[in-house]
């Protein structure tokens, strides 16, 4: 007779071996690196809740510490690895298998770890496939979580920064795993319960508070009037022509240039309430003129940012905030909202080919994807229409199904730093899928998914290509003086400037007298604080006054 | 001076206005109309939790008893129209805009309304993209929801169908939204909290228990030996090819078959832990047989089933389960898993047009489209590998970049009942979105994201065509007797078969003679209760014994 409900059994022995360690669901401290032993399995799928900004640093530390002899060959199944810690676990062969999404500052190492043969990777996702994987083959039995409070039930306040919280946490305690949360105060009343101690079964509260990266802060003072430029031909030529009301900005200073030209050039052209009033973003500082100024209605959020409390809750109209008035963010619903509320995916990146695809990989680091491929794709499932969606969806059209269509813009300048070319024949990422032995080259956005690409040369809207060669021109005529633009084939690119495919500043009637960082609603960190009214309050490392 | 709160004002004064009529968050059934219009303005969103299978038919009635006078305007967004109430308020004056997902049982009702102009569609959505919009531009101010039971404090508890409540709950509360539970009794103690009471401002005892439709049940006594055919070719000719581990079934009798055999004729192929173990998936009866041969490793549901609840407690290493014991549902993870972390999405249809789009639609039923949509498309976002994926990718590949693909069958018996083909020329959605002013012909899934067509004439491989004329004589190739069909090119239909685009049962080594009633692992809905050992507890109307 086969038991139908070991899982629960086993849990319950789990649980049996924590007891001395805790008091009721509390845990001290001290005490958590046995209770993690007593309840960690060899070959346990293991989830240290590692956001994109908040981590659950003290619970990964003490992971690290563990006796590999007692607890090994775990599988990490991890959004996002950014602490040192995250990687010690492979080094010190607690863990050996890793699915994750994103390993920004851990990439190098990643990738050296994985050719030490000290860690085996099941693949790189998206954030929205991996939490879709936790309900079907990569559940995990033990998750270690991040709160801002918890009361003496176990409830959980995850303040602003929800982000993964809870879809690590239904996915975990729904199937009969272990969940344990390390919170930065034990308190009698929560502020609102974000989480329901019955799906908690620890917390610890940790000595120090949990680590927060403010990751999508960018100070105005270093955008170039370049950017500038490349703003003003995106409002103009994309925003305003499509009609763009419901969107996602990727993380850059492209992009910042966007938010902070809203009220002053975007103002100038009467598209206040016309576009960008929707969005699936998180609070970026560089927004809050653009909210001030009335041009938008609405923010959902992944996560939080670090100095942005007191504004959020000052701007209830326009965040998604509880009873108590803090954020709720949500990382998995706001992926949704991106994938398929919005009529736009506009970021930036560090390569693209001659098919338009575009990756942010280079050769020994293995970076992973995080959420922009989500966000930057043909959302093929969507069926409600919106005039940007249509209008995109008429211009691709060849087929004779009509269908809408995603806008998914990358934006880069045609030389990057130390004078690397953006537009390049071969991706880095095909050498880098050899030498890590990856099934596919790691495309962040390929290219029949993109529809416009932006540089300080015009923008080419790829929709209206009729075949490849179109196509390879397109992107040649707009790549500047790299080597690929240079090689353009002339007459082929002014016959796609006649055509309106590609189109450059004077084409769209932007005054490239006026790409002056003048135009820019705040012109450094403080201009931020002060159109905050104050409320804005950025990290130490930001603050230059 | 904006008022940056004025949500969260103008909630407070409902809330003031609503003081009489309940004492704390409990409102009497009796009170429940009062509340109602002192909370409700006009023009406000307002979402009624009509799921797929669990409704708000309570505070729906109430709702369409307002005095329009009062509450007029409303607009609705809201994923199912399933009862007469849901339409009763565009009839009487009180609702007048709507945006929704599906309407199956009042379709023809709702296009009527249309016509007659005493409704306005904004848009029709699948799920997840309605899901989404809950977070950018169509936040519900007031949602109408649906749970098991509440404590006093107002904490909820859904049981196994918690369906949509958590997002609908958590876009209209964290928006300073009103939300309005009813619940089917209140309790002391709640066996678990699936919605904290933070975010819940009223419950209220309904009258009788919620209605409750079980829309996934199929009677094993109904399928058909065509139906097993394809149910046999399908398994060897798709999900053992490919080595299919994570899908989607759609609803059905087709997939009911597939379901049924997988015991008996795929055991027989030994493809028992290599196919269908991971499922997105409400808990089909017709999977209880596969469930107790051992071939199902885990299953992650949208919803619950009704009859059910006792076999999924009894099988908690299978299902999502609480510590309660009872199932945790949950639409819009269950579809992220469906959509990125399925494989295949394999479906019925009622028509298909010569480039393979496929529709449910028919003239003078507005019917909408659920979840098939967001399921049976490419997840272009995606990027980890799957065997099966990888394959599907390969066999597609056009272009010089690799990518995978989703598996995305249509399975259809050539003529429907009444001797309707199920292959046209043209589909009826064209002729529905002229009558009905749509933006675009209401396809269900697009032919460029259908990957296989299964007969009981063979399996055609889109995949593998590399024109439009190859893909239009693949699928007239397995159209069978239709005039789509028997207007094949029939040279060209042997060479697709030669290439192995085309494969009939005997090309796939399928043997046509078991395929009889006999193959079935349940024959009856009395075999599903036997094959669950008594646990299954099917609704009066399936029980003829």
């Amino acid at each position: 007779m086969r038991d139908w409900n070991s899982q629960k059994k086993n849990k319950e022995a789990r649980l049996a071996r924590a007891a001395t360690f805790c008091q009721g669901k509390q845990v001290a401290a001290a005490e958590i690196g046995k209770l993690l032993a007593a309840v960690i399995e060899p070959g346990d799928r293991l989830c240290i809740e590692g956001n994109n900004q908040k981590q659950a640093d003290f619970l990964a530390a003490e992971l690290a510490r563990l006796d590999p002899a007692q607890v090994h060959d775990l599988h990490i199944v991890q959004s996002v690895l950014s602490l040192p810690t995250h990687l010690d676990v492979f080094e010190r062969g607690i863990a050996s298998k890793l699915d994750f999404s994103f390993s920004g500052p851990q990439a190098a190492r990643l990738a050296r770890l994985l050719g030490s043969g000290q860690l085996k990777i099941g693949a790189i996702h998206t954030y929205l496939e991996l939490f879709g994987r936790y309900f079907t083959d990569l559940t995990p039995r033990v998750s270690l979580v991040c709160a801002q409070a918890a009361d003496r039930a176990g409830n959980l306040y995850t303040g602003g920064n929800t982000e993964d919280t809870p879809v690590i946490v239904e996915a975990t305690a729904f199937r009969q795993g272990i969940v344990i949360a390390q919170v930065n105060e034990i308190v009698d009343v929560l502020p609102r319960v974000d989480i329901p101690a019955d799906w908690v079964d620890f917390t610890v509260k940790s000595p120090k508070p949990h680590y927060i990266e403010p990751l999508f802060t960018r100070d105005p003072a270093q955008i170039s009037e370049i950017q500038i430029l490349m703003a003003m031909m995106a409002i103009k030529g994309i925003y305003a022509e499509y009609g763009v009301t419901r969107l996602n900005h990727g993380i850059g200073f492209d992009t910042a240039a966007i938010e902070l030209i809203l009220p002053t050039y975007a103002e100038s052209l009467g598209l206040k309430g016309k576009i960008a009033t929707h969005w699936a973003l998180n609070p970026h500082p560089a927004l809050i003129p653009a909210i001030e100024a009335g041009f938008v209605e609405s923010v959902h959020c992944f996560g939080s940012e670090l100095g942005m409390d007191a504004y959020i809750r000052a701007r209830s109209d326009v965040f998604f905030t509880g009873p108590d008035g803090s954020m709720r963010s949500n990382r998995a619903l706001s992926q949704t909202a991106g994938l398929y509320a919005c009529d736009m995916f506009i970021g930036s990146t560090l390569q693209i080919d001659l098919q338009g695809n575009s990756s942010t990989a280079t050769l020994g680091r293995i970076a992973g994807f995080g959420g922009a491929p989500n966000m930057g794709s043909d959302a093929r499932g969507r069926r409600h229409g919106s005039k940007a969606w249509l209008k995109a969806g008429q211009e691709a059209s060849t087929g004779s199904m009509p269908r809408g269509r995603k806008l998914v813009v990358q934006m880069v300048e045609t030389f990057r730093e130390h004078m690397a070319p953006a537009f390049v024949e071969e991706l880095d990422a095909w050498k880098l899928a050899e030498s890590a032995g990856l099934d596919l080259p790691p495309v962040m956005i390929y290219g029949d998914d993109v529809t416009h690409i932006v540089t300080e040369e015009g923008i080419a809207n790829l929709l209206l290509c009729r075949t490849p060669e179109e196509r390879e021109q397109a992107i040649r005529g707009v790549a500047g003086y790299t080597s690929v633009g240079l090689d353009r084939d002339k007459a082929m690119v002014e016959n796609l400037r006649d055509r309106g495919i590609i189109r450059r500043a004077a084409d769209l009637g932007v005054d490239v007298t006026l790409a002056t960082r003048d135009l820019l609603a705040a012109k450094s960190m403080k201009d931020l604080v002060r159109a905050s009214k104050g409320l804005y309050n950025p990290p130490a490392r930001f603050r230059n006054w």
